[in-house]
């Protein structure tokens, strides 16, 4: 049996999806540029995609620029607000402590490149953004707040409506009228999974990426509020009305379009059906597993997101063997698990480190089925004694009743200081 | 009968390349970046493309670096490099005056950011660039030079071998010697097209992009050579060796190395095949159709180019006519045609203002038959003659034999402007 529970990571391509996207990989190959007949039908079908796409988050398609990733459109909302201000006093920016490396590394290498400060707004222990710091962390010269919809990797949802009320508040009041604080939100495990009105909300910028919602890897979206302006950080032509240049790719566009529009259709009826699943997991993963922790929110977080501490282990070990068996899992973000040991997300939850080493996400999709369920709280078990068999860590605590202290020295410490050399 | 030679802003996929991309848009979707045996599989495929696209320029794998298009991929090369020496005394580069708009246009942005200085290198009026004017342009401060290898609108081929050489010898004589100029060459019109050998050529970095040799849009590559560095344009996760954050377009990038095997494989064969087609329609129109005039060098083009500028009428009308009978064309670079009515690139190498209104390009592919030729050559001439009857510009010669003069207030001139005022 194979059981696919990595779908933050990547998602299975509906099949409606690929049936839509396969004529522009055959023969509508023109450029959505070209002004002749071949040319004219890629631009038709980006122009449908970008109605579809806007009316998943409740905009108008003017306010939808493509990109290539998710990454992409983080790092063009930081960046590519920054250096629109590049010449004004506005000097600053916050995000949170638990975003995507995309918003993080975005923000470092502003500071690197023009001296913009940035603050990171803290976390409590559920994940969730501290509203009151985010107050005081607001300056008069703060042109952007980054804060990300929700957390792919322990599944909270942030409040960002209120987050985006305490800007508008502190906008109303501010000396100068010249500078606007703007909010992002990075909604790529979001977006397509809950529903997601970028009016509600009350953001600037909106990012979300098709391959998170069973549309193709390739094709993602900026949401810019019209009026809103940013500087590309793709220049050449004229292409997403001179904010991303670069040929279209038609195909997977057209995927990211149809995999919105059929996101939009059953948004609920996959949310019930994941959010039953999830829970089930949360609840006998404990009753067959002692020492094990949830990470991020009890109720405010995504409908197939589960993140698990297993004390006492290493959550890639648990990985592997989970892989033997089938079950496909993530030891951290996708885009960390090769990089780092330490997820800078539960550090910043305050999870112990030696404890964060054995964590593991496990994100469910619409096609996650009961069976696929049982068979990982059948197969987990067992997995996560044998592990603890062989760890010292465990033994110890077995003989002493205690928990080895994680020292200078030790490799958790090592790896830790790793993470804040890179990234802060 | 349809006839599609609009080869530059994109060609048909190749039925083998979509095979092979197939698995990955179905039952292959797992993320690179993850540890288990789903992606896994999707990393192997990562390799083996970089290998094969390593294969089709003659570099390392690691020397190449996946981006989402031709456009990232110039962009990534100028700026990557620019933001690189921000912080030393390096504050010029030099790019040629017939550059893509993704390399002016990034020029242009680091100039507005960072106060790098850029300056044009003119080219003679085949498109060649001056190799004594770039001798006089080069300064202790070159930190670039970025000259495309083929130009996608006339097809002339640069003599990018002469101009490393000079960069070296300028290189190995500077004073400072902490500053090195690297060389850039735009390649996507000619990768996969001509013969393209980094090592022969000696440039440091090479942008080439599948979709304009039967792969797909959304994968191209920057080549940079081992010990290059340049800062990312996309930060966040550590794909392509923390060169380029973002999830991998596995199968995009797929397509793209299939692409490469292809072309290698048969780049000969395709070469000779369209030369004798391109070279066929050279000489025939201006057998049948009077006051037609080939931009680009005669010799060293790129074998799937011809550009004509039809004079007294505009290429847009004659696109559009040609579209009625099924025939594909562009009057203008894809990325360019719905921007600009008047091309940089004509204008640097001196075409009349109005003369090069009536310009098309015409992009063959290796798919591109005898039986389409001429087709072709028998509706063209009808259509020019039939425009012309239109035109008061055609009218006004016959009645006069003089040609009016596009002088201050005209269309022409306003467009000039227009563009200058854009791109310097």
């Amino acid at each position: 049996m194979k059981v696919y529970l990595d779908n933050h990571s990547a998602t299975k391509i509906d099949d409606l999806v690929l049936e839509e996207m396969l004529p522009y990989l055959k023969d509508n190959y023109g450029n959505a540029q070209s002004l002749h007949e071949l040319g004219q039908k890629a631009k038709e079908a980006i122009d449908i995609a970008r109605e579809r796409v806007s009316k998943l988050i409740n905009c108008s398609p003017q306010e939808i620029i493509f990109t290539s990733c998710g990454s992409e459109a983080n790092n063009l909302a930081i960046k590519g607000s920054i250096m629109l201000n590049n010449n004004t006093n506005s000097k600053h920016i916050i995000v949170s402590s638990i975003e995507h490396l995309s918003v993080l590394y975005s923000a470092k290498r502003m500071k690197q490149l023009f001296g913009i400060e940035y603050s990171l707004l803290p976390v409590d222990s559920y994940g969730v953004v501290k509203l009151d710091e985010l107050k005081n962390l607001l300056r008069e010269d703060t042109i952007l707040v980054s804060v990300q919809l929700a957390n792919p990797e322990i599944g909270t949802i942030q409040p960002i409506k209120y987050i985006a009320e305490i800007i508008r508040e502190f906008n109303n009041q501010r000396k100068n009228k010249q500078i606007k604080t703007l909010l992002h939100t990075d909604a790529v495990a979001a977006c397509g999974i809950i529903d997601v009105d970028v009016q509600q909300l009350g953001v600037d910028m909106l990012s979300l990426a098709g391959s998170q919602f069973y549309g193709p890897k390739g094709a993602a979206a900026l949401f810019l509020k019209k009026g809103t302006k940013i500087v590309p950080q793709i220049d050449g032509g004229i292409q997403e009305d001179g904010r991303r240049a670069g040929t279209e790719n038609v195909a997977c566009i057209v995927g990211l379009g149809k995999a919105a529009e059929i996101a939009k259709n059953h948004l609920e009826e996959n949310f019930q059906k994941m959010i039953k699943l999830r829970d089930k997991i949360i609840h006998d993963v404990p009753q067959k597993i002692q020492y094990v922790y949830l990470n991020g929110h009890p109720v405010n977080r995504l409908p197939n997101n589960i993140n698990f501490s297993f004390e006492f282990i290493e959550g890639e070990s648990i990985l592997l063997l989970l892989n033997q068996k089938g079950i496909y899992v993530t030891s951290g973000s996708a885009c960390t698990s090769k990089a780092l040991k330490l997820s800078h997300v539960l550090e910043a939850i305050g999870v112990d480190a030696a404890v964060a080493q054995g964590s593991v996400t496990f994100t469910l999709s619409k096609y996650t089925t009961d069976e696929e369920v049982e068979y990982l709280l059948k197969e987990l078990p067992p997995i996560i004694e044998r592990l603890r068999s062989l760890s010292p860590l465990y033994s110890y605590f077995l003989k002493t009743g205690k928990r080895m202290q994680a020292g200078p020295g030790t490799d958790y410490e090592d790896d830790h200081s790793h993470i804040n050399k890179e990234m802060i």
